[in-house]
């Protein structure tokens, strides 16, 4: 059996680190797909420990890290990007050589820089970005099925094995999603187009609709179906997650808003001109990509998006 | 019976001028809700009147503006806002007196300038807004319910007539739509911020993606997961539309996004200061906002945006 020769060890114990919407997401997704035979669940906050408990999403669940990840084969970072450094640090150490660490941070340079230098050799570390979430934050925000379809990114390190590359591969593969590679620099451009600069475009409308004088926020509340309200959502993502995002991949960001500054002025000038053929001819541009994306099925046609596949029953 | 005697008359036979999204979900509406007794659909397009005629929107279907108004006790107009004006030109003299006309424009003040001149004495003008839609066009993308728990704006002329303003408001509300009135220059700063600008926006971060060189347009499709997606979604909608939209509120349009623009500026330097206070709190902010709108109900905390039950069987 050839195929059972190649394939991947899985692991059998998984630590996760930090309950949010992402790892409350991985442990649901981990015991329903049957990917690990263990799950530990580790995070500081006592509250969201008692609701990991009382949902029960994990085989054991505490607050120390380093007992939480000492027997671990597999310890996935779901903290904001900002904190992982120090989450790595204090758990150098404690980790059992062979084991794997990943994580799911949404800047991979960065976070490289920040966790590689703390983990002793033995030890591999396989940078993952799961590019998928919701608005909402929180262990009661996750579910089984949010990698789904979904795009998983690893940005493996130069020095990084092979072997652990794989074995990462597998555990998102087997929880639903469809995994790529790519450098960490090219994760980090492609991101700041893709999510990180849409997400500081929303944020920023959002708070220069609550700052208007003649119009009431009752009224930006009232209305805004008009297109608004596709904002608000996403400016409703979690606030220390994205404050990190901006500050870990700041050049990448600068940059593509240097990109979309010049292009916004360059429209601003044909509305003042009254240029109605160049409004027209990028308007036109605009909805192939659209098509572009529901043709690949990282969305669908109907109105609601494909979200409502998000609703199916959960069984953890 | 007092409530008798002080009902607006309803209208009987209804003239829908441009059957696209907005003008056949009229249409569909009109008949669900019974109200009015005839449908009569204009449009100058024999791909889209062939269209309405398969589906069955309307009592009587025509290309001929003069006859199709000609009995009408309510023409609304659904075509682009830099076309109403030439519409209303071509159909004046042909009114019946005492014939109530109004549109759907999303620009109020520059669509008021350009219908009411052409419109005789004993025409009453009442422009209206339905604060709806979707990314979708043409005929076959309209459904009954689109104005469901939907706010249309009304903007009464100053000379407008009470009483066919209330015939005006008992339609909309009939197909499901809550109504409040504004004056046209209030509703063009409103709609400025909650729909134009998020909609130039939209377009030009879609557009400002495609134009890359270092992430390819594969990859900002297949990532789009991240945030992009909702944009692209906007983005979608139709460019005729939304050019004649720019044009015609220019200068509130403007007004706004320079105010975005400062906004944004300050939050570029923040990230380029590494200053994370100010992006977290402007982060946090933003979210009261979104709770705004899910507590007001114009969306709902489902992750399927309450988008699911546009797709109820449509009866038309």
């Amino acid at each position: 059996m050839p195929e059972a020769d190649t394939a991947p060890a899985p692991f059998r114990r998984l630590a996760v680190v930090g309950l949010g919407l992402i790892g409350s997401s991985i442990a649901r997704a981990a015991r329903h797909y049957g990917a690990v035979e263990t799950i530990v669940a580790i995070d500081r906050d006592a509250t969201v420990l008692d609701r990991v408990r009382a949902l029960g999403l994990a085989d054991e669940v505490t607050d120390d890290l380093a007992a939480g990840v000492a027997q671990a084969d597999l310890v996935i970072l779901c903290v904001p990007v900002g904190a992982a450094g120090e989450v790595a640090k204090a758990m150098a150490g404690h980790l059992k050589p062979g084991a794997v660490v990943s994580d799911v941070g949404s800047v991979k340079v960065a976070v490289a820089a920040a966790v590689a230098p703390h983990l002793d050799p033995g030890i591999d570390f396989v940078p993952a970005h799961p590019v998928a979430g919701t608005e909402y934050s929180g262990p009661d925000a996750g579910f089984s099925t949010l990698f789904s379809g979904r795009w998983c990114i690893l940005t493996p390190l130069p020095e990084g094995e092979p072997e652990a590359v794989a074995r990462v591969q597998a555990f998102w593969e087997t929880i639903g999603a469809i995994v790529e590679c790519m450098t960490p620099e090219h994760h980090d451009l492609v991101l700041a187009i893709t999510s990180h600069v849409p997400h500081l475009i929303a944020y920023n409308i959002v708070g220069t609709a609550a700052d208007l004088e003649e119009v009431t926020q009752s009224e930006v509340i009232k209305f805004s179906a008009g297109g608004f309200r596709d904002f608000t959502r996403i400016a409703a993502s979690d606030p220390t997650m994205w404050r990190d995002v901006f500050l870990a991949n700041k050049d990448a960001v600068l940059e593509m808003l240097g990109r979309f500054n010049e292009d916004l002025s360059a429209l601003q000038r044909a509305i003042r001109w009254g240029d109605g053929d160049a409004l027209h001819a990028l308007f036109t541009r605009t909805r192939a990509i659209r098509r572009g994306i529901v043709a690949v099925g990282q969305e669908t046609a109907e109105p609601d998006f494909g979200r409502g596949r998000t609703r199916e029953p959960d069984p953890s």
